[in-house]
């Protein structure tokens, strides 16, 4: 966790401000020991074709009075059934709360993930990745295989959501209540091709290339915010009309060559979608005003690494890494559905020492809109720090 | 889920209002997919007389702040331990949060509960179905019997809560706190009859009947809520001095004819408790004033239905049914105990795929009062439509 | 669940104010049936050196809208990782939200302990007995062997926290975000001593004494709450300028006779802390005014027992206690910490009927200083009173 106060005794206030980020929590001031994530799995196989999985997570705060909030309650992530329509699961539906098939990263599992938080700017396509819907998802047998291969190799996948998968879904997040009449549409493509026909050099060498698409309507409830304008902070509302309902496309593509022993791996999307406009000065006279309008939006990653085995002589596996990411685009699961203009340098090793238990110590320096609250004079403005993050994790 | 927005541009405004059920959540506008129960159970013999039972529920809304609420918390649904007095456990008591041994679909899971919603009528009387208490059952084993060979059959029981049932418990509904020193009371009775007495014809057709009886003491928290009187509506918050603790009584009888092929089931009930009286004028200068006052309820339902085995020649089974049922009387589960009058007229069919699979699809024509929320302009207001409604449910 | 409302007829308001404690919440007006805890244990050893181990409790309240609370909400009590460094597990490190090592009672389980609640005196160091950090602990292996032969006779040890254990953890409570910038630190020690040194009829008795020390900063958000003073009640908010960090630092002592059949156990504690000075009259003008400010506390128990096994030839077991308590001192866990002057004394016998089933009744007298809500008229004011609890226990 990072840690730094904001200057609240500049003029004008925050013209330092604290320094937070939308994809880690325990960045910010005053922090100590913190529990990310505590998740169980409830799975099962309830015959040939239907599977079950339920995963909570106990790191979801909640409030116990109108002004108390505690942490650690449960909460689902996922709460889905597979419905294969033949043996070898090729073909599959998923009905309920899962992953939304958007991006390459946002797929794979926080356990298999090397850096400590997703990229911001595929990551905003889905905030917590999940949402409550109906997917299909095709799987050639030899893909699986080539997936199982790579795992059993200590490889990291994104899992499997088909090389086709297509969707829809509420698209207001997840645990959060539809609230229009509109469903999002996504479609998700990768394939892994082995190299070998590049010559010996490549052989086993696995490169995973797509794209995916999505397409919906972004319904949210405006919230007084407070808005840096002229050095004067004051606060204001946004004001549509009544259309808070704001139709939101992007397009992605990935391309991932998993790390045998060097491994590199990007992102990017490019789209638009509903974003605060904080100071639309409308005329002189109706002064500042905010409104939420649909703009555009891009950004993505590029990340390297290179796998290094039985480290010290031992089973433990180490790799080192380095990543860069921008963004520039709204972030919708923030209140009002702020522009956020973020880059980050981050460079960090993941030592596994056995396979229940993972260290990473990482180095960023990063730039970022600060939009935890909307109330806070920090709200909107830019933020810069270099932090050191360490994380033990525990896998089962 | 259904779907209609309220006609707010008409005068007065919600003359065409939302319509909304008690019963099922997503009815309403703005609806997409919608997790309904997403329940575990943990369960165990602790020894040949005790065993617990615990099922938590993963669709309970809880707010994370005094302005946002999410979905998908898990809360409890029961929490029991059974403590029998007897090997073949003729004699039970248990003890915890668990049903309240009040109507017939009422103890019923849903799971084997063939329409997507209990009738009003006899939920009513314990929204939810469940409350912390101490309750005492006797079934003698030949009764054991019937209801185990009648489940062997594929036949829908209600589970076994005696044929004798007898409970205390704190009367507020589940996972609400007691609010008064008055506990309620229950008693259940039922008996499963093998018709076979009749003759021939009706060997192995079996008539479960039975009548119930509860009283207690409800204690609520007024609320102002949104009052249409003479076509305008005021904002009125009921008064009633100090006493918003009323007493409840009711008595309910039901019949069922179990499915081989044709089945039939019923049941009813009557009697008063904490209403909503929303327009009681008393005196010209005073005007309109809201009171909790005691008034009359009754209601139930007729349901016929037909088992088909071996669907398309597959372990298939699908029942066709129709279900007609009305209320009239107060719904304490939502704020202020309004006056509901409801009937509903649902035909469908369930057509279990296999064990774990099941799909409903449903007609209903309804109208029922609006409930859902004291503060919006359809409160109390009468709302009709058509919908049709489907539902997959997995079964593990 | 004891039962007495306040008396609010009188002037001033609540001279005979309601009975509560800070230890059980049924204990007040308007209780009935209450689940105290619902626990499930989630936990497995992952190899030789690290184990796993989650508690949610299903008790625990939680908003599900501005204006109402529902209980039974899943959240998490304990979720840690045990890292052991050699394989007797002599050395361990436990990382995660967990007991901290401040007491004696305070480590031992509720399943385990003998008296409904723990001391206050004790538990106010510590409330709720957990918090996220990190401990490190050594047990030597005779010592661990010494606890499991005392458990195998069915007497009751605190579980195994070391004879030594040191930790550092963020301080602010159970499920609570840091709020500052300083962690706790805790050092615990206990031994159990074998007195068969002292001649042959003390062999086999087993005393474990012992001594711990915590020091930590305390933030708090000061809220208003009504204070008695000069027979008047008024509304006041504490001020500290921006001040509301407060550090605590406190010593413990513990020694425990385990009953064969005799047993006495006793803790004691001292130290300072943030705690409401809820009259500082600060000048004739200025007029009433309220501080958190550093104070001292102090207070422990003392408590005699006797084990009958076999009671009424049965595989029952029979244990008569009495304890006497006094605490004078904050309770940081309410709000504004503020000073609680109580004593109590108890008598009760628990009866094992097997291991499955615990019944326990207890008569207390007890005289507490009310803290339960900061806006009540009975806040800051003694109650005291009589009562005969009873609690059923199923242990899995």
């Amino acid at each position: 966790s990072g840690d730094r106060a904001s200057d609240t005794s500049s003029t004008p206030p925050g013209t330092d401000p604290e320094l937070t980020s939308v994809g880690d929590r325990s960045i910010g001031n005053n922090q100590g020991f913190f529990l990310r994530r505590v998740r169980l799995v409830f799975s099962g196989d309830i015959n040939d074709y239907i599977s079950l999985y339920l995963q909570p997570d106990f790191a979801t705060n909640a409030a116990t009075s109108s002004s108390n909030v505690d942490l650690h309650f449960a909460q689902l992530r996922d709460a889905y059934a597979d419905i294969a329509f033949d043996k070898p699961h090729e073909y599959r539906i998923r009905a309920g709360q899962s992953k939304v098939p958007f991006g390459w990263e946002n797929l794979q599992s926080s356990q298999n993930r090397l850096t400590l938080d997703r990229a911001d700017a595929l990551n905003s396509a889905v905030p917590s990745e999940r949402d409550l819907g109906l997917f299909a998802y095709w799987t050639p047998s030899e893909v699986q295989k080539v997936w199982k291969d790579l795992t059993k190799k200590g490889l990291k996948t994104s899992g499997d959501y088909g090389v086709l998968g297509v969707g829809v879904y509420n698209g207001q997040s997840v645990n959060k209540a539809e609230a229009n009449d509109n469903l999002y549409l996504v479609a998700h493509s990768t394939y892994p091709f082995d190299l070998g026909f590049l010559g010996s050099a490549m052989r086993g060498q696995v490169l995973e290339v797509g794209a995916d698409v999505m397409s919906g309507r972004f319904t949210m409830n405006p919230a007084a915010y407070s808005n840096p304008y002229d050095n004067v902070t004051a606060t204001v509302t946004p004001t549509n009309g009544s259309n808070f309902s704001i139709s939101e496309d992007r397009v992605g593509v990935h391309a991932v060559l998993f790390p045998q022993p060097f491994g590199l791996q990007a992102e990017w999307n490019w789209g638009a979608g509903p974003t605060l406009n904080p100071n639309r000065d409308l005329s002189p006279t109706a002064g500042i005003q905010g409104v939420i309008e649909r703009q555009n939006l891009n950004g993505g990653y590029v990340q390297a690494m290179y796998k290094i085995d039985d480290v010290f002589g031992t089973k433990g596996t180490m790799i080192p890494y380095v990543k860069w990411q921008t963004y520039n685009g709204a972030w919708k699961g923030a209140t009002n559905a702020p522009r956020v203009d973020m880059d980050e340098l981050e460079a960090g090793i993941e030592y596994q020492i056995f396979k229940a238990l993972e260290l990473t110590v990482a180095y960023s320096s990063m730039n970022r809109t600060n939009v935890s609250s909307a109330s806070s004079a920090d709200y909107l403005r830019q933020a810069s720090g270099d932090l050191i993050r360490t994380q033990i994790q525990f896998n089962y």
